[in-house]
């Protein structure tokens, strides 16, 4: 289920992710203002800017995915120099070419793998813990954040543009 | 995997949700305004407000585990009266309860359960895309949302607070 709780839907949700950004640049450009305003927008003085929720969201996807796969270094590595939203989302792109790349056979043993990451000082958590309560809810942190800021300034975005098409089956 | 990803982490959640009311309400003593202030604010003024976020999250965490496993009406029942800090903790709290009566094997058969809802129309999704589409980023968008909300007041709530203690190992 790995690769469906990851690669599938990081993939979808990254999707949603740039097209809530693309709704900011048409608010931006109907009303007359710079796109970049949005970009450099937090909810809090010490939070995040959007610029650097969208770069956290990709970076949680890519490498939550190399870590599961045990390939931390097959992820795409970027500066995190992004300024404008044309830069913002050829980052997600790029993640979205990598998770491409990735197969469900990738992700066995993931469950029972331990991860670690620098700032962990030498612990780890099993593949499983790591995607349960480390990447997926991060994720979503960082998409929901970016949706927050977008929606408090104005944009027209809704649950539906969040959480994307859903399957529905008769 | 069901049972780990939702009654498992959604515990973890709405227990990491409550620790972050308790701070807002731990600010508003301190800065000595009403609590309720933080309950009715939202991020825009046609969002959700902070009341609301958490009614839906803890809906979100009942319903889906109580749809995954077959028993919609196993679910505790709540009218959405509550507008005290105590209230919304309590109902929290009930939905902790419920999740506590779940067992693993109530997920047999969950990945191809036919899951529908009201305003679904009779369409369905399956168990697995249910969990993973639905119930999972729509429960971490309700809970980001509530912790922005607090986040934008002033409460220093913090990542950590949001994920919870990881379960490292050495």
């Amino acid at each position: 289920m790995f690769y469906e709780l990851t690669v599938v839907q990081f993939t979808k949700a990254l999707n949603n992710l740039s097209a809530i950004l693309d709704k900011g640049a048409a608010q931006a450009e109907a009303k007359k203002f710079d796109v970049s305003v949005l970009l450099n927008s937090r909810l809090a003085p010490d939070q995040f800017n959007l610029i650097r929720q969208v770069q956290i969201a990709c970076d949680t996807a890519k490498l939550g995915v190399a870590r599961l796969i045990g390939k931390t270094e097959s992820a795409p590595v970027h500066a995190d120099t992004e300024t404008t939203l044309l830069e913002l989302k050829a980052r997600i792109q790029a993640v979205l070419d990598y998770l491409a790349s990735v197969k469900p056979e990738d992700f066995d043993g993931a469950a029972e793998r331990h991860i670690s990451q620098p700032r962990w000082e030498g612990k780890y958590l099993t593949g499983t813990e790591f995607a349960i309560q480390h990447a997926i809810p991060n994720i979503y942190f960082h998409i929901t954040t970016a949706y927050a800021i977008l929606r408090h300034n104005g944009v027209d975005v809704g649950k539906k543009d969040y959480l994307g098409a859903m399957p529905y089956k008769n």
